[in-house]
């Protein structure tokens, strides 16, 4: 099956179990309306793609992984556009959690939506308890404190931002959590593919600086200049558009060359190449990038 | 060790670790703002409590599932306390932690500790996978939707209220979740445990009822008459106060006679009545319960 269809699947099936028996109603209708349509699904099909690239010889538990994944990233853009933090009335084209719903709503669709993440997992565990312990284990780590995503929420909060580790938890986390989550969920070690999920990261905070400085509301479905606005790092401000498309660039080389050893090592470059593509705001895109040497 | 004196020291143990590394100071701070001093920690007792009545043969296990469950808590405590929902500003006898931070923190506390209650449990797995993940699916079953606080929460949303689902989500769910987990963790099954859970939310519910209509603030540390203010269901005004007092002692004799046979069963129908006299408001306090025949 496609990865997007897999994906697709695994995430209907998810939020299915979440809205059954008697469920209230609206808080139901919340959850379905906070994950579907998604986005592009990058996170889980990056990590079903490392998976497939390590064998991926349990696939319910890979599909199981990507689901929670997605479930803490959706989780993320409910808090995130709540009025207390971003206050976006728009998210993916269509009116936010909090005004489609209400804000308790929101502050509950993202509740429910970290809980629905894990017990995916832990109800994905069949005879693989071990395994589902370490998903488990590492999807916390990069989703709550002190490295995951809600840290680097809350470096907005400090009033002297340590732009590494802001950076590193606000955007990398989960792009750290897809590779090495798709490690685990096939059975090998996390560590080796740390690098090559904070690269995507890297690349990916990059991409989206350029796209905040560049495209307007209608190309991306939610506000732009909101970096400007909140005074937030960027990294198009810091170096100008073709430093900051340069620096893409390097990025995106150093994540080819990270790529552990493995038997789809080679389909993993061509799936960070084609998201080099996806990431340059349209009249910018150039050439595949090389891996560095 | 005191059951009080374990609690703490997980609990303590757990909010270092949320803290460590690179994390923002004012999140991190929030975090144990959160949970210490904390209340009652009625639920890690009795879940703590039931893993001994089961033998305890994995005390660090269960030592994990209490620090989870009063975490999940806390949490709930947090967003409840959000201006969208009660707009409390005084939580057990200090500012609410969105008046001490601010609306941002308070919402990243309560998420980070939902993930760091899952955290806990994933670290604490060791040699025994199978019983980390079955705590977990437990833990996440009583939180999320459709069936534990969150769902409860949601029915404040609906126009009209399942009265039975809304009660065992909202105070129930992490009763049940005490019970069940507390058996778990000392290697048994869940399922027998449930009505014991239940029972004691139950009687939690009615005697919060009590409470709210008849202390004052400054004995409860927090706000009263939140649900006349708020319409939510309450047992003295649909009993009154003799018929809720009634009420409270028919479920707390029920809980005795719920519970399983087990090597430590006297001892928890011993800690029920302790409860029972706990959640009497003070001056309305009556002789200890009998189960019922």
């Amino acid at each position: 099956m496609a990865l997007d269809r897999r994906i697709e699947a695994a995430m209907a099936q998810a939020v299915a179990q979440g809205q059954g028996g008697d469920a209230p109603a609206r808080l139901a209708g919340a959850l379905d309306y906070a994950v579907t349509p998604g986005g592009a699904r990058i996170r889980p099909t990056i990590l079903l793609s490392v998976a497939l690239a390590c064998g991926d010889d349990r696939p319910g538990l890979s599909d199981a992984a990507a689901v929670a994944l997605e479930l803490i990233h959706s989780a993320s853009l409910v808090h995130d556009d709540l009025p207390c933090f971003d206050d976006a009335d728009i998210r993916r084209g269509k009116p936010s959690v909090h005004r489609a719903y209400s804000e308790p709503l929101a502050v509950l669709t993202g509740d429910s939506l970290i809980v629905m993440a894990f017990e995916v997992l832990a109800r994905a565990a069949d005879n693989a308890p071990d395994r589902a312990v370490a998903l488990i284990g590492a999807l916390a780590r990069r989703t709550g404190m002190p490295m995951g995503i809600c840290a680097g929420q809350g470096w907005e909060s400090e009033a002297v931002i340590n732009l590494s580790a802001y950076h590193r938890a606000k955007t990398g986390a989960l792009f750290i959590a897809a590779t090495q989550m798709g490690a685990l969920a096939a059975g090998q070690e996390a560590e080796p593919w740390e690098e090559l999920g904070a690269r995507i990261g890297e690349a990916f905070q990059v991409a989206d600086d350029l796209r905040d400085a560049l495209c307007s509301a209608d190309e991306l479905g939610k506000p732009v200049g909101q970096d400007a606005l909140h005074a937030r790092p960027n990294a198009v401000r810091e170096l100008g558009v073709q430093g900051a498309m340069g620096r893409l660039k390097d990025i995106l080389g150093g994540a080819i060359a990270s790529i552990p050893s493995c038997p789809g090592e080679a389909m993993l470059a061509q799936m960070v190449n084609r998201y080099a593509e996806r990431m340059m705001p349209g009249a910018l895109s150039a050439s595949p990038v090389r891996a560095r040497a």
